[in-house]
């Protein structure tokens, strides 16, 4: 039987896209949490280059980066797919994925860290990258169309916890009147029974993200 | 028959990136070269997003963002594949065309618009990262093995421009001792009768590139 094991960290939304692909799939894999403040020599090994979480680990052959973890895990197993067949469609997928790691990540971290003009002009910056999703989605259920795909796999952390992540930091970006679209997207992920069971506990994040995000929350 | 035309800019690597995958397929395409400072409605609806060249309209369907553009160029038209056909292999390719674009190209440009101190911190960085790929390229003709792949065409602004670029402004990263293995790669890389056929001649690219690089050159 092959043998899977994913290094990563429980909390970590990039750890979660590879679970909520092995898990779509229906792969059994072993879980390796990582404590990132003191990396385990067998993370550093498999992923020289970055040093970072996930790894898959497949038949004692790694491989690094979630995006590309992602599009190896659709190419090994059956199951649901995660990319579509038409080039096309495959090509879009793509581009919203790169998108969100590339784009929006960045600009929500920057607001999230900076402070005063700097975090205006952060925010603002998101709005607008969150307006090209908004339009996106529109007349979608998912991305990936009537089911989740590789972009609603990837969007697990604006679906998620950028939720939690804004109120803690206090600011807000994501709301009815800017993106009803993407709202009702959020609002489908979040009651999907996949996802659901798929995402950590709500209460279990707050808990592990307050101390890291709250320092950040200028407004109080 | 199906119409492809290619939105671009003569010296821009990622540009050429495209073009030498349709040449490599054996696909006709119509080029429509780009004024950067005005950019075509045509390119900014194509590309609303990133308002960016390389765009592919094929068949009035446009795709952005250049590895996006070969991984859709590769899974449409027969022809020497551009991307392995086993999934770890695979991911390795996308690995390392995503180490290009995110993490050598942002350093390189650094080293090149920084002065003093950041920029020899920049250079040291990009040494750093470079001998990633001297490692990686040992023992291979090339990236992709016996032919070049997805990595090796993705890798034309490491393999071609960035000798030209750093030479302009005035920084030594790639020499034989350092990555004995990258200078082989560059080597095999300009001499291919496939890849110089592709590629812009070079006293024209030095022409274009000289006013926009030689203003950084700090050590004159």
């Amino acid at each position: 039987m092959a043998e899977v094991k994913l290094f990563g960290v429980w909390a970590s939304a990039f750890s979660k896209r590879i679970e909520m692909a092995l898990k779509l799939k229906g792969v059994e894999y072993e879980f390796i949490e990582e404590d990132l403040k003191n990396k385990s020599p067998l993370l550093l090994k498999y992923n020289p280059v970055h040093k970072k979480i996930p790894v898959l680990v497949h038949n004692g052959k790694p491989i690094a980066e979630s995006l590309v973890i992602l599009e190896y895990i659709d190419e090994t197993w059956e199951g649901p797919a995660i990319l579509p067949k038409d080039p096309h469609e495959r090509a879009q997928a793509h581009f919203w994925a790169k998108f969100l790691d590339e784009k929006c990540l960045p600009a929500i971290l920057k607001a999230c860290k900076s402070t005063g003009e700097e975090r205006e002009k952060a925010k603002e910056e998101v709005i607008e990258l969150l307006g090209f999703l908004d339009n996106e989605i529109k007349g979608k259920k998912f991305f990936g169309g009537d089911n989740i795909g590789l972009v609603d796999i990837a969007g697990n952390f604006i679906g998620y916890w950028l939720g939690i992540i804004t109120k803690l930091v206090g600011i807000e970006i994501v709301t009815e009147e800017r993106f009803p679209n993407f709202c009702r997207w959020i609002n489908e992920y979040n009651n999907c029974s996949f996802v659901k069971e798929n995402l950590p506990p709500k209460d279990k994040l707050i808990a592990f993200l307050k101390p890291r995000f709250e320092v950040l929350n200028t407004s109080k």
